[in-house]
């Protein structure tokens, strides 16, 4: 056997998330189990995939890495064009590669690129739509800036993830988050060492009430340190939200 | 009564194309039908539109123009964000102006502007696949330029039109025939006085053909001349093409 790295492109906004799902007797469209039909359509046999994160339903991935152990019927660099005959026109294959048998996709990461996008023209772009959230408030991204400083670093993010989240730890390192505009485009961009439940739609829905001036860019530390959900702003929906890049060492 | 025009967008993916259609019983989902459906909504009557152009089955708009009756209960700057409720996300209204009730979408135009789209990365960027043509054979840039200095001007377009189209007059003038490479992409921008059935799709094709060396630059003037939709080349897929724009005097 051999352990394939695929590096995949989503649009989301047909797919509830990542994660294959099993609700009473439906199918849920996902991701993972549209890779792992077109998998068992070529080898003939069932071929669990493994993904470095679970996108939400409506999230996007522009580089989302999984693995998956292949008989090695089929020769590495054949890999993309193979799957991409068979993919649905929403999920395509960039690029295949061979990885020893102990790489995981998600405990190997060594850091995940997220960026989150609004359109804020008066109407939104068909050309972008399915890709960006669409707020037209003025935002005020220089006081976004301020505010993004004090996120940066190594903190305690429970007040920036689900209530509801199951995990212990909520200690998460930021190394960037970076905010800019382009045309009516506002970016926002984070690179981190893990990211905890809704964390970038958090972190972004409270940029964006620092934005319309419903917050201070120096209330970001108090909400830090309050640790609790109800001290941060908005969780932002899912269709501005992209899974930019996994970087492994 | 008061004639309003609106100029919208639409992705034409999930669309039977523009014009409103029967078939049996069966509703097709058409750009028109969803309009008039909407317009039908707010007005609580039937309000037929008229558009510039039919475009076909998975083509786009970047700025459509069609227009309707209005009782005037909706002030003209309201229809925008009165419709954009209503509207599904793959169609958008951009503006609306009042117009005098002589005004004709279709006859008054001067000039159409299409703009086809090929991606020629070796995998389809999942952010504009929805508006691009996959086609990864190497092509000849300069080659399709030259070709497509013999379609500017005034000539019968029988050659480059839908056989089965059913029109008398195929004399058309082609004011503009732009062919450039922006990354990956390579775009073909055509503006004339108006467009045959799948013209620009079948214009397209044929300065493929060229750029791939199938044909010369210099067979286009006896295409022209041959007067037979078989000397063409083939008919590029919709999802490539876009109405641009339409222009009035």
């Amino acid at each position: 056997m051999q352990k394939i790295k695929l590096t995949i492109a989503y649009d989301g906004t047909d797919f509830h998330g990542f994660q294959a799902q099993t609700r009473r007797d439906a199918t849920i469209r996902t991701v993972q189990s549209v890779l792992e039909e077109s998998l068992e359509r070529v080898t003939g046999h069932p071929v669990p995939v493994t993904g470095a994160g679970r996108t939400d339903a409506g999230v996007h991935a522009k580089a989302q890495v999984v693995t998956f152990e292949s008989a090695g019927a089929v020769p590495v660099e054949r890999w993309p064009r193979v799957l991409n005959h068979r993919l649905p026109r929403d999920v395509v294959v960039i690029s295949a590669r061979s990885v020893p048998p102990s790489f995981h996709p998600r405990y190997d990461a060594v850091a995940k690129v997220y960026r989150y996008t609004i359109d804020t023209a008066p109407v939104p772009d068909i050309f972008t739509r399915r890709f960006c959230t669409h707020f037209t408030e003025a935002l005020d991204v220089e006081r976004m800036q301020q505010a993004a400083r004090y996120l940066i670093g190594k903190h305690d993010f429970t007040s920036f993830s689900a209530a509801r989240a199951q995990v212990s730890n909520r200690i998460r390192t930021l190394r960037k988050v970076d905010v800019w505009t382009d045309g009516t485009y506002v970016h926002f961009l984070y690179e981190g060492n893990g990211f905890l439940q809704h964390m970038v739609r958090i972190l972004t829905g409270t940029l964006v009430e620092v934005g319309i001036t419903e917050r201070q860019p120096d209330d970001i530390p108090h909400i830090l340190k309050a640790k609790d959900r109800r001290e941060a702003g908005r969780t932002m929906p899912p269709e501005g939200l992209t899974l930019w890049k996994v970087k492994y060492s």
